[in-house]
């Protein structure tokens, strides 16, 4: 209902009640949240929920039931969590858990340790800023042996409420001055949306250097080059995003393309941020997960003594897929001591990340080891899970490209598939037309014939003239298979139809 | 160690090893960061963590222990977490233990229907970026029933990472306009500084209104016209914060006074944010909580359905003190409803709050009902909390009122004191000389000698002239008398020393 804003106080009679104009409107609101979008969590997916009410209300569908593969969901797919890890997590909410016998003594002794690392040994205390002691201690020797005894300082390692709260963070320090000298940020194109959505709301500009899709999504350092180079006239280039393995692409990087990405990031003065939470996600023959610290470190003091890097891990992906404890840290390297000090105040008005994350993160880090009783079927639940993803990553591949207009690269790591589409011309004009995306067309037409969401390419991003979209890898074998086949016919169906 | 920057690449020759100027300095970080300021986790507090390590390594000092009296931590302060509610989580985490008959029914069927709600019945899960929708059902149900029946939507609800992160959401959409069109927001004085800290960061607006010390710390309309009306020359004030009960103040408003600040809001047209985190905290002779909302809907449509509302709520204090979860929620009330949708869009870039924090809300909204079997301990458990919470506001108020120097308002509600300290003119030039605030130059002193961590009133804010301190009332009671006669003695020595 709509009302006119009075003189003096913005109220006005409006059918014999006093009406007032609102104080917070869509044109009085802040602008740069405007600018905000998300796909993975956008339009498409809104409408995926109102079929799936439509379903349950007996409203009849073309399907039986929405399938959604917009988001690297493990455990809403059917995967199911750690055994130790929920002991633990149980224990540490209940102690009085420690006294039954049917909990093995390695969950017990961990639930202990975080206990006792806890104010009044309970997960309801704040903790420390930072994070948990005990866990940071965790997170730096795990770091130590991933990469191979490269050393770990646990006052560089924050805990953090997700990957993405530490990514926003780190983001909001770098971000300052204004017009040409306002703070770039270079993020791959395709992207997680979180980078972008970010950057709008810090007013931070957006640098995107396009993956090379032919070259199975690799990073070029000539298109680096490229875009630091044009971005230098409009704004000041200061950080330098890299997610690998990469999402929605899910190449995994090699190591001589991390030492010269580092090395570019030197040269042009480049705070690298560096995604690493697919980093138990690589299933490709041939493929090994780097970290940029390993790699940093191994190229001598004029790197690793200068370059600065924050680098991410979750609880949410690998084989753990603990998406709602909202689990992670960050380890910050050759930040300069004042910030850091900036850095924990900022965190600090926030409190602490969630306490039972910061548990499951020390779990992530420290699992049963050998000779400990959970050990066996930790290995054993930890394998299938990471067997059948490296199975499914497989067949997304093959039966995609069974399908003439798709295209798909391997799926070398992360969790999802990325194909390319082709659209027919009419379909494209259609869209266009409606005002539409031509993938967000393609997507929301498969959506409401197949009951299939899938997040369109422009909602990450694509080169001008293609179009993609983003499934995750992550349904139970057999789901998956109709899955494609559904996919496939739709595919067919559409091109069909527009052609 | 420092270095110059070179002309090309930011590098210079330094020892023999190349060095370069670091990309993120003090100089060159977000400048709206470093104004940020949170007092409750400041300098104080790391000198208090500093001195623990101290003691923990042997050194010696005048006392054995370091006592946090500077936050709102219950359980890290002793108090023992609601055995249901713990039950319950415990089974969510690891629901094997549903087939243990040692946990009662109504914990079973709790954490059920909360793992229905849960992709994969799994808390592991993402949830709606909004939070559970059963989980915001029963909060409005439990807002119903705590309003007298006043309606409430559960489309109203938004699930959050504690009251902070609503808090901040709000704020954030509230921002925008540039010099004397920039956003203003009112809060009081003395404040929680997550307000300030919020808005440093935001680049809005802080508008001070003084709580009257004189009359306990209440709320004054004229106070608000004059400030409303002052910052009008500078800003544009958009939003009012009230704190009910009152952190660090601990006030609880007359529902005379709410009524006011509404009809106030509505005249001035201000965007009404009502911190109710305390709610179930009050515990003077007389006093009651009233919610803004119910508030709101009783004064009639001209106020319900214009004044525009948000109230926030958190599982961190009140009897449960569950600070470690970060579980909260907030409620709007008239909002527009493209905001709103912006406001969704807005959260799903952060994906979800903590799905143990919001299995944890939906506990303290849904808690045992008469007729089930752990309706009696749950009773008996909240019952003792907070009569013990009610005794120890009552002694401190009573043994600070003994020491000449200090003078304390009764501490109506909420977690806290916050006495007036009288501070001899030859400490204040010793401070002033050392560039301390008067009152961080007594709580530092206090926590060198005595180990008691308090912060200092300028933490919160405080008019000019005048000194205080915040004290939780959260130790059991018989430390809270010693550590009461602690302070008190060196209250005593200190004003010796200093006359």
């Amino acid at each position: 209902h709509s009302s006119f804003s009075g003189e003096a106080t913005g109220a006005v009679q409006l059918n014999g009640i006093m009406s007032r104009a609102k104080v917070l409107t869509i044109d009085t609101m802040n602008p740069t949240v405007k600018k905000v979008e998300y796909a993975v969590r956008g339009p498409i997916v809104q409408r995926a929920v109102e079929l799936e009410r439509e379903l349950s209300e007996g409203m009849k569908k073309p399907f039986a039931e929405v399938i959604k593969a917009n988001i690297g969901d493990a455990h809403a797919m059917g995967q199911q969590p750690i055994t130790f890890f929920r002991q633990v997590l149980a224990l540490c909410s209940y102690p009085e858990l420690l006294s039954d016998s049917t909990f093995p003594e390695d969950a017990k002794s961990r639930a202990c340790r975080i206990l006792q690392s806890c104010g009044g040994n309970s997960m309801g205390s704040y903790s420390a800023s930072q994070g948990i002691d005990s866990v940071r201690q965790d997170v730096a020797r795990y770091i130590e042996r991933r990469d191979g005894g490269v050393a770990c300082d646990p006052d560089n390692i924050y805990l953090t409420t997700g990957a993405s709260d530490g990514i926003v963070t780190m983001l909001k320090l770098l971000v300052c001055g204004e017009g040409t000298t306002r703070t770039g940020v270079m993020i791959p194109i395709p992207q997680y949306p979180l980078y972008s959505a970010a950057l709008a709301e810090l007013g931070a500009v957006q640098i995107n250097y396009f993956l090379n899709e032919e070259k199975c999504w690799s990073l070029d350092i000539t298109e680096l080059q490229r875009a630091v180079n044009e971005a230098r006239q409009y704004c000041n280039p200061r950080a330098l995003c890299i997610i690998n393995p990469g999402n929605p692409t899910g190449q995994v990087q090699s190591r001589q393309c991390i030492e010269d990405v580092i090395r570019f990031a030197a040269k042009e003065r480049l705070f690298l941020m560096a995604d690493e939470v697919y980093q138990d996600n690589v299933y490709a023959e041939g493929c090994q997960f780097h970290s940029f610290k390993k790699v940093l470190f191994e190229m001598g003091p004029e790197y690793a003594e200068t370059v600065e890097l924050a680098s991410f891990h979750s609880t949410s992906k690998c084989y753990m897929g603990e998406c709602g404890f909202r689990g992670g840290y960050m380890e910050i390297i050759n930040m300069d001591d004042e910030v850091k000090d900036q850095l924990t105040k900022l965190l600090s008005v926030r409190l602490c990340p969630p306490v039972p994350g910061q548990a499951l993160m020390d779990l992530v880090v420290n699992p049963p080891q050998p000779g400990e009783p959970s050990y066996g079927s930790f290995i054993k639940e930890r394998t299938a899970t990471l067997s059948a993803l490296a199975e499914k990553a497989k067949l997304t591949e093959q039966v995609l490209n069974t399908v003439q207009g798709i295209s798909c690269n391997p799926v070398q790591g992360a969790m999802y598939s990325f194909p390319r589409i082709t659209i027919p011309e009419k379909a494209v004009k259609e869209a266009t037309e409606t005002g539409q995306q031509p993938d967000m067309f393609y997507c929301m037409k498969m959506l409401e014939e197949t009951g299939i969401c899938l997040v369109p390419g422009s909602g990450f991003g694509q080169k001008d003239g293609t179009y993609h979209f983003r499934m995750t890898i992550l349904p139970p074998t057999d789901k998956l298979k109709i899955l494609l086949n559904k996919v496939k016919e739709f595919h067919q169906r559409f091109t069909q139809q527009y052609s």
